[in-house]
């Protein structure tokens, strides 16, 4: 890393997407990326009896499937990192339960899919572990039952709020000679302007992705047209108009090359308000629709942000305001005829 | 690495303990260990309004200590790699709020102390950044809380079950020429024996810690003699038992110098039962009592097992059994005299 950086690692061996997958709910198939997952589920239960157990399931099948595309046997995975939404990420432990590999639990909230790709490339990259998992997801029924209320009460949401995506991503990391790597990766420090609306999250998580951007491009010596694409990962719509903002303030304009996974993912007519959220918002559209277009070199850089608001039911009752985080990942893609 | 490894890092640069920091409660403070400790609060509720507001304070207290203990500034550490109980990990992420320092959430359970200190180490390892801050710990009143009844209640407590450590512990790990040195670490895979009763968490996890040290010897092709002290985190006395005849079982003989923290906390008048348990039971003997003895060359080469119970209140409601992790960090130490 270079000496003068303080959030900023740059990657020497620059760790390489060996395979992904994604997997969601049946509301997200019907969204704006439906036909760029991998699969969608006809039912949010998935054959199981809870929601919690349908989140495990889905989390599971997710990596197993994702080791697959890389073409990889479960027992050459030399490491886990993941974490999800639910109380002592239970979705995470079990999956790891049920593929038998080295497992980092990991805890970010929504900012999950960045942590586990960052500390991922950290373990490739170092020479730890040849080939690693990163994974995360949510569910939208147990994220609402566990941080807001039944779902048989009915709850009205007021006009801030964003839905909770029923979806899951994995990114199997490792080496290879082209195709897409990570060159760099920005951690976050918790950033709080004191937002303690639990439903208006987009305006909390905005400060600390606009702290994050800005250290990321003065760190990198980048500007924001230097990515063919820059992503958050479940801001909202307005939470990504005010990171617009707040990085217009900073000197640096997000243009057309700037967009939010929780503002695409669901069309106007299906009512999500602010749009989506959750870990497994970005995850999904990360693991299926940005490596899509990277493998077909329609874009080649892209700076993936994933930003997690890090809450409890518990703090927010007793009156705390939403720390929140941000970890930033830069991505290339290489021909197969370029040298690394 | 070794590439016949599955489990075990070996760690070219072998990151050093700069410094480090134990805080415990009254009750710990009245136990085996009370002179050890760095400082024993008068009030568990160290003036706050609420338990968890005293475990936020008690851990960014202990982090900044050690931060001070190692002769550093907070805006030296390139990051923190902490966890704790509360659901959200809500005293980890209000620390790294009030530290300012780039942040890595993580969810391990009890075994968080030995997770941090194996990705912090692969962080200081890899070139990554040049100090971390490595932090766990949890507290008796906000664990009972949220993972079992209410104090007021006054539940009986079954004679299998364990005391929740009120009690921190912070190491910072960096580069130096001699001292506490880190030279491998032992990831574990999850281990689940359909134990489902939550209030023997040592027959739980003991499982877990066999199969790491198992694991742990075989890669290391070392034998339980190597080490001066081999130490689990918070099996506890039946916990403890139970490992070593698990340990008899697999070949391996476990002597005098196996020792577990949980077990030796408290005296037998504090009635804790089976002993002490928590994030914070080892964390804070690793960061006393153990660096200690190393630090005055009582002993040299020390393998700290810490184990985790990853099921939240929910999974155990819904009837499933516990998956139980651990992972295992050895220690060496140096004199000023000798080489690297």
């Amino acid at each position: 890393m270079s000496g003068s950086c303080k959030q900023t690692i740059i990657f020497k061996n620059r760790p390489k997407v060996l395979g992904s997958y994604s997997l969601v709910g049946p509301k997200e198939g019907e969204g704006n990326f439906g036909k760029f997952f991998h699969e969608v589920l006809k039912d949010d239960l998935y054959g199981e009896k809870s929601y919690e157990k349908a989140e495990f399931k889905m989390m599971h099948h997710t990596i197993a499937r994702a080791i697959n595309d890389a073409g990889l046997k479960v027992d050459e995975i030399s490491a886990l990192f993941a974490g999800d939404l639910m109380n002592q990420i239970i979705s995470s432990s079990f999956s790891a339960r049920a593929l038998q590999v080295p497992y980092f639990g990991l805890f970010g909230a929504c900012s999950t899919m960045a942590e586990s790709l960052i500390l991922g490339a950290c373990f490739v990259d170092g020479g730890f572990g040849e080939k690693v998992a990163c994974a995360t997801g949510s569910h939208f029924s147990s994220a609402e039952k566990q941080f807001r209320y039944p779902l048989e009460l009915g709850t009205q949401r007021p006009p801030t709020s964003q839905w909770t995506v029923t979806g899951m991503g994995c990114t199997i990391l490792g080496r290879k000679n082209a195709g897409i790597g990570i060159d760099c990766g920005t951690i976050g420090k918790v950033v709080d302007w004191d937002v303690s609306d639990v439903n208006n999250m987009g305006a909390a998580m905005a400060p600390a992705a606009a702290e994050l951007l800005n250290a990321h491009f003065i760190e990198t010596n980048r500007k924001p047209d230097y990515y063919d694409l820059i992503l958050t990962g479940d801001l909202g719509k307005l939470g990504s108009e005010i990171l617009i903002d707040l990085m217009e303030y900073k000197g640096y304009h997000l243009g057309n090359n700037y967009c939010d996974c929780g503002q695409m993912m669901f069309d106007n007519s299906q009512k999500t308000f602010m749009g989506g959220s959750g870990c497994g918002c970005g995850a999904s559209i990360l693991n299926s629709y940005v490596f899509g277009r990277m493998k077909n070199h329609e874009i080649s850089k892209v700076l993936f942000i994933a930003t997690g608001a890090l809450m409890s039911t518990l703090s927010s009752q007793q009156g705390n305001s939403i720390p929140c985080i941000a970890h930033a990942v830069s991505f290339f893609s290489e021909k197969e005829n370029e040298n690394v």
